[in-house]
């Protein structure tokens, strides 16, 4: 299955470099997706996994998920719409969301924005480092339709953090194809209740 | 219980005008509530209804909610989060969501913004006169926290449509107090699969 099977070394230091970076980027893809973008075999893709202790996807999913949920400090890990698979307390955080026949149109398969809404809003909450939020503002911006049955890739930034004001940035990809990009002030709870009196 | 009971006919008839523009307006109102509003007993208020032709608050829901499923063309009536009490389609529409504990975060029983969100996008796409469509664009303001047990009345009003672009603006109040802003793009489905190809 090796196409430039004459210089085996070089290809293979080139393809683990890239193969890390490609699952950093969309922790989705399986061995099957990534032996199709490298043209090797699926065993060379294990290989290539073992040799760099990256784990099957599933094993990747599960154990990062466990670890993210506990830095959480905003609002409780089960109340995060999507997967939670990375985490920089107040910097950043990536999500993934598996859609499905529940929340799409069912006359069009399409999938409802408020549901890719809603895992963007839910991981901007996750990211931010404050006790309690709400959300004051978001900007919104759908870019391609998502079918049902897609898995979304949302990635959240942390780009400001004035008095008590969190301005965060979250793209979401579906098969490394911007789908949506949101813009979010969240605000502390100390304040809202503060500005209510 | 009447406050001026010297001249009843006149704040009779007054109270029933103002009795049946506040129902329009707050459709989740009880006879109880309109009591104590017009500082009259609950059995006046039975009667001014009577007289109007108003059916009780439960039987008012039951009937808009039916007649207004059948008008939507955009989507399944029971796609729209919350319940379509009024409904004149490409040009307005109301629906009530009685938010509960599931939709809150547990630290602080706040209700998360991406609930108050799928009622407003799901009531935008609900009143627009097209056969399928999807959101666009979207900007959003929480004005006030809304708790757990709240109960949301949004009304969403088409303010231009050009093209293949419907925009529509949806306001949310919990107790006559605003407590959502949003203006939503929806873009109809024929045209977004052509920008696709």
């Amino acid at each position: 299955m090796k196409i430039n099977g004459s210089t085996p070394r070089r290809n293979k230091r080139e393809r683990q470099v890239q193969l890390q970076q490609l699952i950093s980027e969309d922790p989705f893809l399986t061995d099957e997706d990534l032996a199709i973008r490298f043209q090797v075999s699926i065993q060379t893709i294990r290989l290539d996994r073992l040799e760099l202790g990256i784990p099957e996807l599933r094993e990747r999913m599960r154990h990062a998920a466990s670890e993210n949920y506990e830095k959480v400090r905003s609002m409780a890990g089960t109340e995060i719409v999507g997967e939670l698979i990375d985490l920089k307390l107040g910097e950043s955080g990536i999500s993934i969301l598996e859609t499905n026949r529940e929340m799409a149109f069912k006359k069009t398969s399409m999938v409802m924005g408020h549901h890719i809404y809603s895992q963007a809003e839910s991981l901007a909450m996750a990211v931010i480092d404050a006790n309690a939020a709400l959300t004051g503002v978001s900007n919104i911006k759908y870019l391609q339709p998502v079918e049902s049955g897609d898995k979304l890739v949302a990635k959240a930034e942390v780009v400001r953090v004035r008095g008590n004001k969190h301005f965060v940035h979250v793209l979401i990809q579906n098969r490394q194809v911007q789908v949506f990009r949101g813009k979010f002030i969240l605000v502390t709870m100390d304040t809202i209740k503060e500005e209510r009196v």
